[in-house]
């Protein structure tokens, strides 16, 4: 699925994180040294790493994507359950242990998915996606009809209101202007935020449907030329997508937080609380036109006007539309492919992970993830072929159903669970592998200086300089452009360091991070990418605008094989807790003075201040303590030692309940954002009771979150310990 | 022809202005008080403003209204000979002394113009606008077609580039995209700044020729319903409008400085320096779909994106357009009406102006404006049938000629120069008088206190409270709305006074402030308003979306008559220097800070920075002089006198020989930007050297500047000297 924003919100976004810079990593690689490795078996590694990264090859990748992209395959069909059973073969071919695992889900089919405008004319809407002539893949029959995983079945007739992007923001707005959508269907564009959530707001204010549909301001004509012209969404593109309330919990929705295996206990689906209950399905720019067009009410405000040639208005007004939806739901097969390269320490695990259904081809969601992981494995098992055996043991997964509602991983977490946190040092994601030229990452503060140092290690695919030095200048160029300041002469190094942000929602490192606890990485090169879910997300359209030359997939294999090679083979791991600790401290210094602006100032705030302070202590310490080891004097015993320590800390910040209101999400840091769209909420239990005015959750949230600053110390106290003990 | 700013671009010179309200007037009213009035004479002028503000009614303003667009009335034409005559005999209906003055001036009416797309397809453009059924009047026959003034006759075939606004810095953008328009013909939309500065930066940048076009992103479907639905511009309108390069000098092509008298020595067209070289017409945005279609080059900027249907390119591409303008250039008549009640004293004279001449019909622009001043007129001829005498000679000017370039203002104004300056005391102006319900104001800063005093005075046609509370209540929501912040409670007199402007470009001040010096206001009610220079500008169009009561209409006229009776009857003059002190030393500061970031920091700065320091201690002086003397103590002599010197305070400001390059226009603080829209330049010639990095003519200009400041510290030390003498 990944996250879809728009660019705006985008820059935004990375502007922000661009302005705070991480602080110097303590942890970072000195002169020729690597984070984690003693000096002495630096060397090796770089002769490993370079070995590694001479192997990935565009033609790999793309004869992987050309066969990737060959039929459909959504999940819960055969095309996907073929699609697996190469992948498995694929990994077996590279010297990997690779097997299926499959789960049995509560999974959707649409049999039909119909909308017609009845008054002030009756004209039939939802038309399908049109061929394009020179993209023969566009005329398959097999493409999946448009339709909103998830959406219940259905049949309604109503009023139909516009509710711009159908966040919190524009109910706000509507409510002020004294307009309801009880008893209507609303209309929102896609944007701003995952469009369960626009679901759940729209159920929340009693619309009887909601119909989604792509404006061309967003991704279409107005960010620049429409497919087959351009790379941007044409007027008849679709976004397909899940409104599964992933917000809540995500994976199968009959069992939340235990493994959909064939014993588990499952809940009846009037039970399930992620699922909506109201009917929603995507549409047009086209379609949306017609519907848009004859409605009456007031002028929209100013921002709600998007880019269709006509006013905007609000509604109601002459058009009243007819929704019906006939959805097949049943217990369906899905198939995950693990592939293990087994280790040394078979009790350490590495884990890379990657999505194999898609949508329709899915050239670019998750396709040119997959054909990249490909080229990763291929690599891997090459140095193994020559002499080499992991430290760790490394597992690549391809998940199935990740678009429906990222169920292949989250049942394989939920299923693994005591044996992931027992092993699993990190969790390494891609999704949308190359849209662009744009190298963007997303990680747990622990892990951005490892994802820094490894774009640093590889070259860029059309420059002199490496992965790092484009990502920090395009970031630089952004930040220019959003501020409209002058670039600095020569001030490169002094704008800070290239952005990582905060992982929010949308893909499948979400049930790794915020269920188990397992640091996290998520990346892959964006660009201009208007086909989002769509027909036209397929091979033509990656070889001809995404990357034509497949430059960028090889060139992201050999950032997620070296990142793998680092945490597999470093000593202690690379995890910088300092800048964690920095980063957390930032936030709950927020989320006080948000509670003291409300009135609330008391134990609770202070218990915050107070593990935050220590945190930060605690996490210096360990910075000084493996700093003055060098990494080099510690023995085997010791080593395994602080590494588990290490990585426990992580799970130290799960609260065991998990958040008031949505006990699957346990992380006390990070969750997606109930109403917030794709980004990350940090604090989500304090900063959403705030949200809320609600002062009993923010007290309860707020002493969870004390405890597990607390009970992350205490592990990095441990961390400090072993390795001053062992000087 | 009046102002026509993009709405974003209007709420932000409204937020400045609002952010930097004036200082406190000293010359304000006190409690019972009026600016100007001996304590003794407040009761008397406020009945007779009372009774003054009693007569203004909206049915007369519709009545005159409908018989004013009875029919088209460009200037040049029947029409608008028949119109004067008219208004002529109106006035005198009223009892004032009227008569038609006449010039001989060098105007063009259109024979053809023509616009074709010659490849990839021939498709005639150029269309007219299309009849509406509801309003009849849209039926015309003899509505003239669209071109706009003092375009040269031309017959050419080129590519086409797209320039968005067509500004200075939109052309600086294309250089940094190697883009030249050399040879093209150039495709601006409108907005952002006059034509007539769009047309000059083409020709200076060597195009053969330009099109403008109204975008709907700008004033239609995206700003809000179209015209007949809404009070926006249709598919089919077209802006009209000169293309004379007023920035240089407006009126008469061919007599720069005098009047268009039957003597007056004329220029060769060839030699007159405010005619542009290159063809330029309007277009409709279908005709300009059509162009734009079909450029190709790179895609456009984001911010160059409009509201058309499709993504925008540069060009050029398989776009080749022909434009042929055939214009009948002569010497043709135009008749301003001047209408005159006498006073006591004939010597001073109080002048009001507005025009008559329109495009089509032009109900808004300047109908309104005209039919509003016909009813400030009735209430003041009713006074004089009352039994009172003015103290002051009131004139009432309907200019003709006005939208090709302002020329019955202008060669009045040359022709009268002597007399004017003797003996005007201030100057009126409406034009855009009725737009929508939202009052703005422009001012000489010395009279924005008469402005807000007067609109306090007038009762809002819709609200329990004033113009002026309105006003206020309006800008604070445009300032809130710009900034996001929510509006602190009870927080209305903390926020500041109602914005008044400077006084820019675009309609008939222009030569009485810029040329001769006589302090200006403007003033009028604007809003939605998206048919400017079209067909629709019509009756239907102010009946159904203007002001369907005439109720603004009327109040306008009471504002109108309000502050001309104030200035009538005034014992001293009510005008402010302390508030102008200060707005000329905030623009010195700015201006020797940005010569002193470019290296410029010598003598002239220095002489600038001295005389601005001075002129606000002589400002204070008289302020408190007058203060002190209550208004109330001089003899008639002495009160003469010292209205005298108070007036000649604007003269002293007037450069002798003009601006560098322009020596038409001689006022130092204020002139339309050279290159910068409809907003005045301020402390134009030292500000636009700086733009150009003219250091030498920037010593020039400074000095000027400092020795007219220097002139403006003696009228006004006199003025203390007589004040202080007389006590």
């Amino acid at each position: 699925m990944a996250k879809s924003m728009c660019r705006a919100v985008g820059a935004l976004v990375l502007a922000i994180a661009f302005l705070f810079p991480s602080a110097i990593s303590v942890g970072a690689q000195a002169d020729r040294g690597i984070a984690g490795f003693a000096p002495v078996r630096v060397e090796a590694e770089l002769a490993r790493e370079q070995k590694l990264r001479a192997i990935p090859d565009a033609a790999h990748a793309e004869s992987n994507l050309r066969h990737i992209t060959s039929e459909p395959h959504l999940a819960g069909t055969e095309g996907s359950h073929r699609l697996a059973e190469w992948l498995r073969d694929q990994y077996r071919s590279y010297g990997f242990d690779a097997e299926i695992v499959s789960y049995s889900v509560w999974l959707p089919q649409a049999r039909e998915v119909k909308l017609e405008l009845k008054t002030p004319n009756t004209i039939t809407l939802g038309t399908p996606e049109q061929p394009i002539e020179i993209d023969k893949d566009t005329y398959n029959k097999d493409a999946v009809m448009a339709f909103n995983a998830y959406a219940p079945s259905a049949d309604v007739t109503a009023p139909v209101i516009y509710v711009n992007y159908g966040t919190q923001e524009d109910y706000r707005a509507l409510e002020a202007m004294g307009i309801s959508v009880e008893g209507k269907i609303a209309i929102a564009r896609y944007g701003r935020c995952y469009r369960g959530i626009k679901t759940k707001l729209a159920e929340e204010h009693k619309a009887v449907g909601l119909v989604l549909y792509s404006d061309p301001q967003d991704d279409g004509y107005s960010a620049g030329d429409a497919f087959p012209r351009g790379p941007w969404r044409p007027m008849s593109g679709i976004q397909r997508g899940s409104v599964q309330y992933t917000q809540i919990y995500p994976g199968d929705p009959l069992t939340p937080g235990v493994g959909s295996t064939a014993n588990a206990k499952r809940l009846a689906p009037a039970d399930a609380k992620n699922l909506p209950r109201i009917p929603t399905m995507p549409i047009n720019a086209q379609d949306a036109t017609a519907i848009l067009e004859n409605l009456g009410g007031p002028h929209v405000p100013h921002s709600w006007q998007g880019a269709l040639p006509f006013t905007y208005h609000i509604g109601p007004g002459d058009a009243v539309a007819h929704m019906k939806l006939v959805m097949d739901y049943q217990q369906r097969p899905i198939y995950d492919v693990i592939a293990k390269l087994h280790g040394t320490n078979d009790g350490e695990w590495v884990v890379l992970g990657n999505h194999h259904d898609a949508w329709v081809y899915g050239a670019v969601d998750p396709g040119s993830g997959t054909a990249t992981m490909l080229e990763t494995a291929r690599a891997l098992g090459e140095l193994v072929r020559s002499g080499w055996k992991p430290q760790r043991t490394i597992l690549m997964c391809e998940w199935d159903g990740e678009e429906p509602g990222l169920i292949g991983s989250t049942e394989w977490v939920e299923a693994n669970r005591a044996e992931l946190q027992a092993k699993a040092v990190a969790y390494i994601n891609t999704d949308v592998a190359v849209a662009g030229p744009n190298f963007t990452a997303s990680a747990t503060p622990s892990l951005s200086g490892l994802v820094r140092d490894a774009a640093r290690a590889v070259q860029g695919p059309h420059s002199a300089g490496s992965v790092y030095d484009a990502w920090l200048e395009h970031a630089k160029r952004g930040q220019t452009e959003l501020s409209g300041i002058a670039r600095t002469q020569g001030g490169s190094e002094k704008m800070g360091e290239a952005p990582v942000d905060a992982l929010g929602a949308g893909s499948d490192f979400c049930p790794f991070l915020d269920f188990a606890g397992i640091p996290s990485i998520d990346t892959g090169f964006v660009g201009d990418y208007g086909v989002y879910h769509s027909l036209y997300d397929d091979f033509y359209w990656m070889k001809t605008f995404g990357d034509p030359t497949f430059a960028y997939h090889a060139t992201l294999a050999k950032v997620l094989g070296t990142v793998a090679l680092r945490l597999d083979e470093a000593d202690v791991l690379p995890f910088d807790y300092a800048v964690y600790a920095a980063a957390i401290t930032r936030a709950t210094n927020d989320v006080i003075s948000r509670a003291n602006q409300l009135g609330i100032q008391d134990a609770t705030t202070q218990a915050v201040a107070d593990a935050s302070a220590r945190l930060t202590a605690s996490a210096a310490h360990v910075a000084q303590a493996l700093q003055r080891s060098g990494y080099a004097s510690f023995d085997a015993a010791t080593e395994n030692r602080i590494n588990h320590e290490l990585v426990s800390v992580e799970q130290a910040l799960l609260a065991p309940g998990g958040l008031v209101g949505r006990p699957w999400y346990k992380h006390t840091i990070y969750a997606p954002g109930s109403y917030a769209g794709y980004a990350a909420e940090v604090l989500p239990g304090v900063n959403e009771a705030l949200d809320r005015d609600d002062a009993a959750t923010f007290q309860q949230e707020a002493a969870a979150l004390a405890a597990a600053l607390s009970r992350a110390s205490v592990r990095l106290d441990e961390v400090a310990q072993l390795a001053n003990a062992s000087k």
